[in-house]
Protein backbone atom coordinates (compact mmCIF):
# COMPACT_ATOMS: atom_id res chain seq x y z
CA UNK A 1 0.00 0.00 0.00
CA UNK A 2 0.95 3.46 -0.48
CA UNK A 3 0.44 5.74 2.34
CA UNK A 4 0.20 9.21 1.96
CA UNK A 5 -0.47 13.26 3.83
CA UNK A 6 -2.45 15.63 1.75
CA UNK A 7 -4.62 18.62 1.90
CA UNK A 8 -7.93 18.52 -0.21
CA UNK A 9 -9.21 21.68 -2.26
CA UNK A 10 -11.80 22.02 0.95
CA UNK A 11 -8.20 22.64 3.21
CA UNK A 12 -8.79 19.62 5.39
CA UNK A 13 -5.71 17.84 6.16
CA UNK A 14 -6.03 14.06 5.49
CA UNK A 15 -4.34 11.01 6.07
CA UNK A 16 -4.88 7.49 3.57
CA UNK A 17 -3.83 4.98 1.24
CA UNK A 18 -3.78 5.55 -2.39
CA UNK A 19 -5.06 3.44 -5.14
CA UNK A 20 -5.37 3.99 -8.59
CA UNK A 21 -4.48 7.65 -8.38
CA UNK A 22 -7.74 7.48 -5.92
CA UNK A 23 -6.83 8.94 -2.67
CA UNK A 24 -9.10 7.19 0.60
CA UNK A 25 -8.99 8.73 3.72
CA UNK A 26 -8.43 7.36 7.08
CA UNK A 27 -9.04 7.31 10.44
CA UNK A 28 -5.37 7.80 11.32
CA UNK A 29 -1.47 7.07 10.29
CA UNK A 30 -1.71 2.89 9.69
CA UNK A 31 -5.31 2.76 10.79
CA UNK A 32 -7.85 0.61 8.69
CA UNK A 33 -10.96 2.96 9.15
CA UNK A 34 -11.88 4.65 6.62
CA UNK A 35 -12.63 8.74 7.47
CA UNK A 36 -14.46 10.46 4.56
CA UNK A 37 -15.26 10.34 1.23
CA UNK A 38 -12.65 9.70 -1.11
CA UNK A 39 -10.71 12.15 -3.27
CA UNK A 40 -9.51 12.05 -6.70
CA UNK A 41 -5.66 11.82 -6.40
CA UNK A 42 -5.23 15.11 -8.32
CA UNK A 43 -7.19 17.32 -6.26
CA UNK A 44 -5.17 16.72 -3.45
CA UNK A 45 -2.00 18.78 -2.28
CA UNK A 46 0.48 16.31 -1.29
CA UNK A 47 2.39 16.94 1.86
CA UNK A 48 5.17 15.07 4.35
CA UNK A 49 3.06 11.09 4.40
CA UNK A 50 4.34 11.68 7.69
CA UNK A 51 4.81 14.20 10.77
CA UNK A 52 7.93 12.17 12.37
CA UNK A 53 8.29 12.64 16.52
CA UNK A 54 11.82 11.98 15.37
CA UNK A 55 13.86 12.74 12.31
CA UNK A 56 17.03 10.56 12.67
CA UNK A 57 19.34 10.86 9.62
CA UNK A 58 22.66 8.21 9.49
CA UNK A 59 26.31 8.69 8.35
CA UNK A 60 28.27 6.90 6.59
CA UNK A 61 26.04 3.70 5.80
CA UNK A 62 26.75 3.04 2.56
CA UNK A 63 29.94 1.12 1.41
CA UNK A 64 31.06 2.74 -1.85
CA UNK A 65 30.70 6.08 -0.06
CA UNK A 66 33.02 4.71 3.39
CA UNK A 67 35.60 3.47 0.69
CA UNK A 68 36.07 5.74 -1.15
CA UNK A 69 35.97 8.62 2.19
CA UNK A 70 38.64 5.80 3.77
CA UNK A 71 35.53 5.70 6.80
CA UNK A 72 35.76 2.29 8.80
CA UNK A 73 32.53 0.44 8.48
CA UNK A 74 30.32 1.18 11.71
CA UNK A 75 28.84 -1.61 13.77
CA UNK A 76 26.53 0.91 15.34
CA UNK A 77 24.62 3.48 13.47
CA UNK A 78 26.39 7.05 13.87
CA UNK A 79 23.41 9.48 13.24
CA UNK A 80 22.34 13.02 13.75
CA UNK A 81 18.13 14.71 14.63
CA UNK A 82 17.04 16.86 12.05
CA UNK A 83 14.73 19.38 13.43
CA UNK A 84 11.00 19.15 13.04
CA UNK A 85 10.71 22.49 11.30
CA UNK A 86 13.15 20.86 8.74
CA UNK A 87 10.07 19.09 6.98
CA UNK A 88 9.13 19.03 3.55
CA UNK A 89 7.28 17.57 1.08
CA UNK A 90 6.05 17.32 -2.51
CA UNK A 91 6.55 20.90 -4.20
CA UNK A 92 7.76 22.56 -1.46
CA UNK A 93 9.96 25.87 -1.93
CA UNK A 94 13.14 25.15 -0.22
CA UNK A 95 15.26 28.38 0.60
CA UNK A 96 19.23 28.58 0.66
CA UNK A 97 19.87 31.61 3.26
CA UNK A 98 23.05 33.11 2.44
CA UNK A 99 24.43 31.78 6.06
CA UNK A 100 23.95 28.42 4.54
CA UNK A 101 26.41 29.08 2.12
CA UNK A 102 27.26 25.99 0.17
CA UNK A 103 24.82 23.44 0.14
CA UNK A 104 24.21 19.80 -1.21
CA UNK A 105 21.81 17.31 -1.93
CA UNK A 106 21.50 13.76 -0.21
CA UNK A 107 19.02 11.28 -1.90
CA UNK A 108 18.37 8.67 0.48
CA UNK A 109 15.97 5.58 1.63
CA UNK A 110 14.03 6.85 4.63
CA UNK A 111 12.13 3.55 7.23
CA UNK A 112 9.01 4.84 8.67
CA UNK A 113 8.50 3.02 11.88
CA UNK A 114 5.24 1.95 12.80
CA UNK A 115 5.08 0.58 16.15
CA UNK A 116 6.81 1.60 19.74
CA UNK A 117 9.55 -0.38 20.37
CA UNK A 118 12.40 -0.72 22.18
CA UNK A 119 15.41 -2.86 22.81
CA UNK A 120 14.07 -5.25 19.98
CA UNK A 121 15.80 -8.12 18.26
CA UNK A 122 16.17 -7.39 14.37
CA UNK A 123 13.37 -10.24 13.71
CA UNK A 124 11.18 -7.69 16.03
CA UNK A 125 12.84 -4.83 14.56
CA UNK A 126 11.34 -5.82 10.73
CA UNK A 127 8.13 -6.12 12.08
CA UNK A 128 8.44 -2.58 13.36
CA UNK A 129 9.33 -1.02 10.25
CA UNK A 130 5.76 0.40 8.59
CA UNK A 131 7.13 1.21 5.07
CA UNK A 132 9.92 2.99 2.85
CA UNK A 133 9.70 6.72 2.10
CA UNK A 134 12.32 9.03 -0.31
CA UNK A 135 14.41 11.29 1.79
CA UNK A 136 16.75 14.26 0.21
CA UNK A 137 18.71 15.19 3.38
CA UNK A 138 19.79 18.36 2.07
CA UNK A 139 23.01 19.70 4.13
CA UNK A 140 24.81 22.75 4.37
CA UNK A 141 28.68 21.83 3.67
CA UNK A 142 29.99 25.22 4.39
CA UNK A 143 27.78 25.10 8.10
CA UNK A 144 29.01 21.68 8.50
CA UNK A 145 32.55 22.20 8.93
CA UNK A 146 32.99 26.13 10.17
CA UNK A 147 33.89 25.18 13.49
CA UNK A 148 36.79 23.20 13.71
CA UNK A 149 36.07 22.50 17.30
CA UNK A 150 32.98 21.46 16.74
CA UNK A 151 31.15 19.42 13.40
CA UNK A 152 27.99 21.29 13.03
CA UNK A 153 25.71 18.42 11.91
CA UNK A 154 22.23 19.62 13.78
CA UNK A 155 22.37 23.20 11.99
CA UNK A 156 24.05 21.87 8.47
CA UNK A 157 20.80 19.82 7.93
CA UNK A 158 17.99 21.42 9.81
CA UNK A 159 17.34 24.78 7.86
CA UNK A 160 13.44 25.05 6.91
CA UNK A 161 12.57 22.65 4.40
CA UNK A 162 15.68 20.75 4.42
CA UNK A 163 14.23 17.79 5.19
CA UNK A 164 12.34 16.27 2.30
CA UNK A 165 9.85 13.42 2.36
CA UNK A 166 7.18 11.97 0.45
CA UNK A 167 5.63 11.14 -2.15
CA UNK A 168 4.53 8.39 -0.05
CA UNK A 169 5.06 5.48 2.50
CA UNK A 170 5.07 2.10 0.44
CA UNK A 171 4.57 0.08 2.74
CA UNK A 172 4.80 -3.29 0.26
CA UNK A 173 8.88 -2.69 -1.28
CA UNK A 174 11.36 -4.90 -0.92
CA UNK A 175 14.31 -2.45 0.20
CA UNK A 176 17.00 -4.63 -1.59
CA UNK A 177 15.74 -4.52 -4.77
CA UNK A 178 15.58 -0.58 -4.35
CA UNK A 179 17.63 2.07 -6.55
CA UNK A 180 17.72 5.86 -4.95
CA UNK A 181 18.03 8.21 -7.87
CA UNK A 182 18.41 12.39 -7.49
CA UNK A 183 17.47 14.29 -10.51
CA UNK A 184 18.44 18.18 -10.79
CA UNK A 185 16.44 19.79 -13.31
CA UNK A 186 15.27 16.28 -14.55
CA UNK A 187 19.03 15.14 -15.38
CA UNK A 188 20.11 11.93 -13.25
CA UNK A 189 22.57 13.33 -11.16
CA UNK A 190 23.06 10.42 -8.09
CA UNK A 191 21.90 6.63 -8.53
CA UNK A 192 22.68 3.88 -6.07
CA UNK A 193 21.82 0.38 -4.74
CA UNK A 194 19.79 0.00 -1.73
CA UNK A 195 21.62 -2.89 -1.36
CA UNK A 196 25.11 -1.40 -0.49
CA UNK A 197 23.97 -0.65 2.52
CA UNK A 198 26.42 -1.15 5.42
CA UNK A 199 23.87 -1.42 8.59
CA UNK A 200 20.78 -2.86 6.61
CA UNK A 201 17.08 -1.09 7.76
CA UNK A 202 15.97 -4.35 10.59
CA UNK A 203 19.74 -4.00 11.81
CA UNK A 204 19.41 -0.32 12.14
CA UNK A 205 16.01 -0.18 13.66
CA UNK A 206 17.09 -2.81 16.34
CA UNK A 207 20.11 -1.14 17.10
CA UNK A 208 18.23 2.61 17.48
CA UNK A 209 15.88 0.55 20.08
CA UNK A 210 18.80 0.05 22.50
CA UNK A 211 19.50 3.57 22.48
CA UNK A 212 15.76 4.94 22.86
CA UNK A 213 12.56 4.24 22.31
CA UNK A 214 11.32 4.96 18.58
CA UNK A 215 7.48 5.80 18.45
CA UNK A 216 4.97 5.28 15.21
CA UNK A 217 5.77 8.03 12.24
CA UNK A 218 9.64 8.28 13.56
CA UNK A 219 11.42 8.54 10.48
CA UNK A 220 15.13 7.24 9.88
CA UNK A 221 16.91 8.57 6.72
CA UNK A 222 19.57 5.36 5.99
CA UNK A 223 22.36 7.71 4.58
CA UNK A 224 23.74 8.84 1.32
CA UNK A 225 26.18 7.51 -1.16
CA UNK A 226 28.73 8.15 -3.66
CA UNK A 227 27.21 11.51 -5.43
CA UNK A 228 25.59 13.95 -3.55
CA UNK A 229 26.31 17.53 -5.16
CA UNK A 230 25.97 21.31 -4.91
CA UNK A 231 22.59 22.58 -5.55
CA UNK A 232 21.68 26.15 -5.95
CA UNK A 233 18.63 28.94 -6.21
CA UNK A 234 16.27 27.52 -9.36
CA UNK A 235 17.19 24.30 -9.32
CA UNK A 236 14.31 21.42 -9.09
CA UNK A 237 15.71 18.61 -7.21
CA UNK A 238 13.56 15.24 -6.89
CA UNK A 239 14.82 12.21 -5.24
CA UNK A 240 12.94 8.77 -6.95
CA UNK A 241 13.14 5.50 -6.04
CA UNK A 242 10.94 3.24 -8.38
CA UNK A 243 8.38 1.16 -6.57
CA UNK A 244 8.12 4.11 -4.04
CA UNK A 245 7.85 7.62 -6.63
CA UNK A 246 9.52 11.09 -6.47
CA UNK A 247 9.48 13.94 -4.28
CA UNK A 248 10.58 17.00 -5.75
CA UNK A 249 11.41 20.61 -4.59
CA UNK A 250 12.40 23.74 -6.00
CA UNK A 251 15.30 25.60 -4.35
CA UNK A 252 15.21 29.53 -3.87
CA UNK A 253 16.42 32.26 -2.69
CA UNK A 254 14.98 34.02 0.34
CA UNK A 255 16.55 37.35 -0.93
CA UNK A 256 14.29 37.21 -4.27
CA UNK A 257 11.51 35.86 -2.44
CA UNK B 1 4.39 33.06 36.95
CA UNK B 2 5.10 29.25 37.04
CA UNK B 3 4.25 27.25 34.37
CA UNK B 4 3.53 23.36 34.91
CA UNK B 5 2.00 20.01 33.73
CA UNK B 6 1.02 17.30 35.65
CA UNK B 7 -1.13 14.31 36.14
CA UNK B 8 -4.39 14.46 38.70
CA UNK B 9 -4.96 11.79 40.94
CA UNK B 10 -7.81 11.15 38.35
CA UNK B 11 -5.07 10.84 35.55
CA UNK B 12 -5.76 13.98 33.82
CA UNK B 13 -3.08 15.61 32.60
CA UNK B 14 -3.56 19.60 33.39
CA UNK B 15 -1.13 22.38 31.80
CA UNK B 16 -1.37 25.47 34.41
CA UNK B 17 -0.46 27.90 36.81
CA UNK B 18 1.09 27.88 40.24
CA UNK B 19 0.23 29.53 43.22
CA UNK B 20 0.27 29.15 46.91
CA UNK B 21 0.96 25.69 46.10
CA UNK B 22 -2.38 25.08 44.23
CA UNK B 23 -2.34 23.79 40.62
CA UNK B 24 -5.05 26.64 38.60
CA UNK B 25 -5.39 24.42 35.02
CA UNK B 26 -5.17 26.17 31.91
CA UNK B 27 -6.92 26.16 28.33
CA UNK B 28 -3.32 25.33 27.22
CA UNK B 29 0.40 26.64 27.29
CA UNK B 30 0.35 29.84 27.74
CA UNK B 31 -3.46 30.36 27.65
CA UNK B 32 -5.16 32.91 29.60
CA UNK B 33 -8.13 31.06 29.50
CA UNK B 34 -9.25 28.59 33.03
CA UNK B 35 -9.82 24.87 32.59
CA UNK B 36 -11.75 23.06 35.10
CA UNK B 37 -11.20 23.28 39.17
CA UNK B 38 -8.01 24.27 40.86
CA UNK B 39 -6.05 21.50 42.52
CA UNK B 40 -4.03 21.35 45.28
CA UNK B 41 -0.28 20.95 44.22
CA UNK B 42 0.67 18.50 46.35
CA UNK B 43 -2.00 15.96 44.29
CA UNK B 44 -0.38 16.87 41.10
CA UNK B 45 2.13 14.51 39.74
CA UNK B 46 4.18 16.95 37.83
CA UNK B 47 5.35 16.38 34.12
CA UNK B 48 8.03 18.14 32.35
CA UNK B 49 6.61 21.22 31.95
CA UNK B 50 6.40 21.62 28.68
CA UNK B 51 6.39 18.88 25.18
CA UNK B 52 8.94 20.46 23.20
CA UNK B 53 8.68 20.69 19.31
CA UNK B 54 13.03 20.46 19.28
CA UNK B 55 14.71 20.50 22.21
CA UNK B 56 17.92 21.99 21.65
CA UNK B 57 21.45 22.00 23.95
CA UNK B 58 24.52 24.07 23.16
CA UNK B 59 28.31 23.18 23.95
CA UNK B 60 30.78 25.67 25.15
CA UNK B 61 29.01 28.53 26.11
CA UNK B 62 29.60 29.52 29.63
CA UNK B 63 33.63 31.47 29.49
CA UNK B 64 34.84 29.59 32.86
CA UNK B 65 34.13 26.25 30.77
CA UNK B 66 35.66 27.86 27.71
CA UNK B 67 38.52 29.16 29.23
CA UNK B 68 39.82 25.22 30.95
CA UNK B 69 39.03 23.98 27.79
CA UNK B 70 40.81 26.35 25.59
CA UNK B 71 38.03 26.82 22.97
CA UNK B 72 37.23 30.00 21.50
CA UNK B 73 34.43 31.85 22.05
CA UNK B 74 31.92 30.86 19.24
CA UNK B 75 29.49 33.93 17.69
CA UNK B 76 26.81 31.65 16.57
CA UNK B 77 25.42 28.73 19.02
CA UNK B 78 26.93 25.53 18.37
CA UNK B 79 24.08 22.79 19.09
CA UNK B 80 22.52 19.52 18.80
CA UNK B 81 19.20 18.34 19.38
CA UNK B 82 18.46 15.62 22.52
CA UNK B 83 15.35 13.35 20.80
CA UNK B 84 11.81 13.81 21.84
CA UNK B 85 12.00 10.52 23.86
CA UNK B 86 14.53 11.68 26.27
CA UNK B 87 12.45 13.91 27.91
CA UNK B 88 11.89 13.34 31.67
CA UNK B 89 10.48 15.39 34.41
CA UNK B 90 10.69 15.51 38.46
CA UNK B 91 10.70 12.38 40.22
CA UNK B 92 11.42 10.33 37.23
CA UNK B 93 13.65 7.05 37.19
CA UNK B 94 16.53 7.44 34.71
CA UNK B 95 18.13 3.81 33.29
CA UNK B 96 21.75 3.90 32.62
CA UNK B 97 22.08 1.39 30.09
CA UNK B 98 25.17 -0.65 30.18
CA UNK B 99 25.69 0.61 26.76
CA UNK B 100 26.09 3.92 27.77
CA UNK B 101 28.96 3.24 30.34
CA UNK B 102 30.49 6.95 31.41
CA UNK B 103 27.63 8.76 31.61
CA UNK B 104 27.42 12.84 33.43
CA UNK B 105 24.72 15.30 34.73
CA UNK B 106 25.13 18.62 32.94
CA UNK B 107 22.81 21.09 34.82
CA UNK B 108 21.36 24.13 32.66
CA UNK B 109 19.46 26.67 32.22
CA UNK B 110 16.68 26.01 29.58
CA UNK B 111 14.76 28.82 27.43
CA UNK B 112 11.29 28.15 27.27
CA UNK B 113 9.91 29.64 23.71
CA UNK B 114 6.40 31.59 23.95
CA UNK B 115 5.94 32.56 20.01
CA UNK B 116 6.82 31.55 16.60
CA UNK B 117 10.06 33.16 15.54
CA UNK B 118 12.25 33.54 12.49
CA UNK B 119 14.59 35.68 11.67
CA UNK B 120 14.24 37.65 14.34
CA UNK B 121 16.57 40.71 15.69
CA UNK B 122 17.85 40.36 19.43
CA UNK B 123 14.82 42.53 20.94
CA UNK B 124 12.56 40.77 19.17
CA UNK B 125 13.69 37.48 20.47
CA UNK B 126 13.88 38.87 23.99
CA UNK B 127 9.40 39.02 23.77
CA UNK B 128 9.50 35.87 21.79
CA UNK B 129 11.40 33.87 25.46
CA UNK B 130 8.58 32.80 27.66
CA UNK B 131 10.47 31.66 30.68
CA UNK B 132 12.54 30.05 32.11
CA UNK B 133 13.16 26.01 33.82
CA UNK B 134 15.93 23.90 35.02
CA UNK B 135 17.76 21.52 32.72
CA UNK B 136 20.10 18.11 33.14
CA UNK B 137 21.44 17.44 29.78
CA UNK B 138 22.18 13.82 30.97
CA UNK B 139 25.64 12.80 28.39
CA UNK B 140 27.15 9.40 28.05
CA UNK B 141 30.85 10.48 28.08
CA UNK B 142 32.35 6.76 26.30
CA UNK B 143 29.18 7.33 23.27
CA UNK B 144 30.08 10.81 23.04
CA UNK B 145 33.90 9.84 21.94
CA UNK B 146 33.36 6.04 21.00
CA UNK B 147 34.45 6.73 17.32
CA UNK B 148 36.77 9.19 16.02
CA UNK B 149 35.57 9.72 12.64
CA UNK B 150 32.27 10.78 14.47
CA UNK B 151 31.56 12.67 17.91
CA UNK B 152 28.08 11.31 18.84
CA UNK B 153 26.53 14.50 20.21
CA UNK B 154 22.56 13.51 19.37
CA UNK B 155 23.15 9.73 20.80
CA UNK B 156 25.12 10.43 23.80
CA UNK B 157 22.36 12.77 24.99
CA UNK B 158 19.10 11.28 23.90
CA UNK B 159 18.73 8.05 25.95
CA UNK B 160 15.19 7.23 27.09
CA UNK B 161 15.18 9.52 29.94
CA UNK B 162 18.31 12.18 29.64
CA UNK B 163 16.85 15.27 29.07
CA UNK B 164 15.45 15.96 32.34
CA UNK B 165 13.30 19.51 32.88
CA UNK B 166 11.15 21.13 35.18
CA UNK B 167 9.85 21.54 38.00
CA UNK B 168 8.56 24.69 36.56
CA UNK B 169 8.65 27.21 33.65
CA UNK B 170 9.16 30.75 35.38
CA UNK B 171 8.25 33.73 33.40
CA UNK B 172 9.15 36.15 35.42
CA UNK B 173 12.79 35.55 36.31
CA UNK B 174 15.91 38.12 35.30
CA UNK B 175 18.44 34.83 33.70
CA UNK B 176 21.24 37.27 34.86
CA UNK B 177 20.82 37.00 38.61
CA UNK B 178 20.86 33.05 38.25
CA UNK B 179 22.81 30.60 39.70
CA UNK B 180 22.55 26.88 38.66
CA UNK B 181 23.56 24.40 41.10
CA UNK B 182 23.11 20.65 40.83
CA UNK B 183 22.92 18.27 44.05
CA UNK B 184 24.13 14.79 43.71
CA UNK B 185 22.12 12.98 46.79
CA UNK B 186 21.68 16.20 48.42
CA UNK B 187 25.41 17.50 48.07
CA UNK B 188 26.51 20.56 45.73
CA UNK B 189 28.43 19.15 43.04
CA UNK B 190 27.73 22.01 40.47
CA UNK B 191 27.21 25.53 41.09
CA UNK B 192 27.73 28.68 38.39
CA UNK B 193 26.39 31.79 37.31
CA UNK B 194 24.24 31.94 33.82
CA UNK B 195 26.03 35.39 34.01
CA UNK B 196 29.18 33.67 32.73
CA UNK B 197 27.16 32.76 29.63
CA UNK B 198 29.28 33.55 26.37
CA UNK B 199 26.21 33.80 24.14
CA UNK B 200 23.38 35.22 26.39
CA UNK B 201 19.05 33.99 25.96
CA UNK B 202 18.05 36.42 23.38
CA UNK B 203 20.83 36.66 21.11
CA UNK B 204 20.83 32.71 21.48
CA UNK B 205 17.23 32.87 20.24
CA UNK B 206 17.89 36.01 17.67
CA UNK B 207 20.65 33.49 16.19
CA UNK B 208 19.03 30.15 16.22
CA UNK B 209 15.87 31.70 14.75
CA UNK B 210 18.51 32.62 11.33
CA UNK B 211 18.70 29.05 11.23
CA UNK B 212 15.17 27.58 11.87
CA UNK B 213 11.76 28.54 12.81
CA UNK B 214 11.31 28.46 16.59
CA UNK B 215 7.97 27.57 18.00
CA UNK B 216 6.02 27.92 21.23
CA UNK B 217 7.35 25.59 23.32
CA UNK B 218 11.08 24.66 21.83
CA UNK B 219 13.62 24.46 24.69
CA UNK B 220 16.71 25.54 24.48
CA UNK B 221 19.77 24.29 26.86
CA UNK B 222 21.85 26.70 27.87
CA UNK B 223 24.98 25.04 27.65
CA UNK B 224 26.73 23.71 30.81
CA UNK B 225 30.40 24.91 32.82
CA UNK B 226 32.86 23.67 35.37
CA UNK B 227 31.60 21.24 37.56
CA UNK B 228 29.69 18.12 35.20
CA UNK B 229 30.56 14.63 36.72
CA UNK B 230 29.89 11.15 36.69
CA UNK B 231 26.85 9.71 37.98
CA UNK B 232 26.01 6.39 38.59
CA UNK B 233 22.80 4.33 39.76
CA UNK B 234 21.26 4.83 43.01
CA UNK B 235 22.43 8.42 42.94
CA UNK B 236 19.85 11.13 42.95
CA UNK B 237 20.49 13.95 41.45
CA UNK B 238 18.85 17.50 41.34
CA UNK B 239 19.24 20.65 39.14
CA UNK B 240 18.44 23.73 41.42
CA UNK B 241 18.20 27.30 40.32
CA UNK B 242 16.59 29.62 42.90
CA UNK B 243 14.03 31.49 41.52
CA UNK B 244 12.67 28.56 39.54
CA UNK B 245 13.11 25.68 41.65
CA UNK B 246 14.62 22.12 41.48
CA UNK B 247 14.38 19.05 39.65
CA UNK B 248 15.11 15.89 41.17
CA UNK B 249 15.48 12.05 38.93
CA UNK B 250 16.97 9.02 40.42
CA UNK B 251 19.27 7.06 37.95
CA UNK B 252 18.34 3.63 38.07
CA UNK B 253 20.20 0.62 36.41
CA UNK B 254 17.71 -1.20 33.69
CA UNK B 255 19.39 -4.31 34.53
CA UNK B 256 18.43 -4.30 37.95
CA UNK B 257 15.00 -2.78 37.12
Amino acid sequence: MKWARGTTPDGLEITGVITDDVFHPRAGFGSDTPKGEAVPLSDVALLPPVVPGKFIGLWNNFKAAAEKAGNDHPTHPLYFLKADTSLSGQGAKVDIPASAGRVVFEGELGIVIGRTCKNVTVEDAEQAIFGYTCVNDITSLDVLNADASFPQWTRSKSFDGFGVVGPVIDTDVNWKDLTITVLVNGRERQSYPASDMILPPAQIVSLLSQDMTLNPGDLIACGTSLGARPIKAGMEVEVLIDGIGGVSVTMTDPEKG
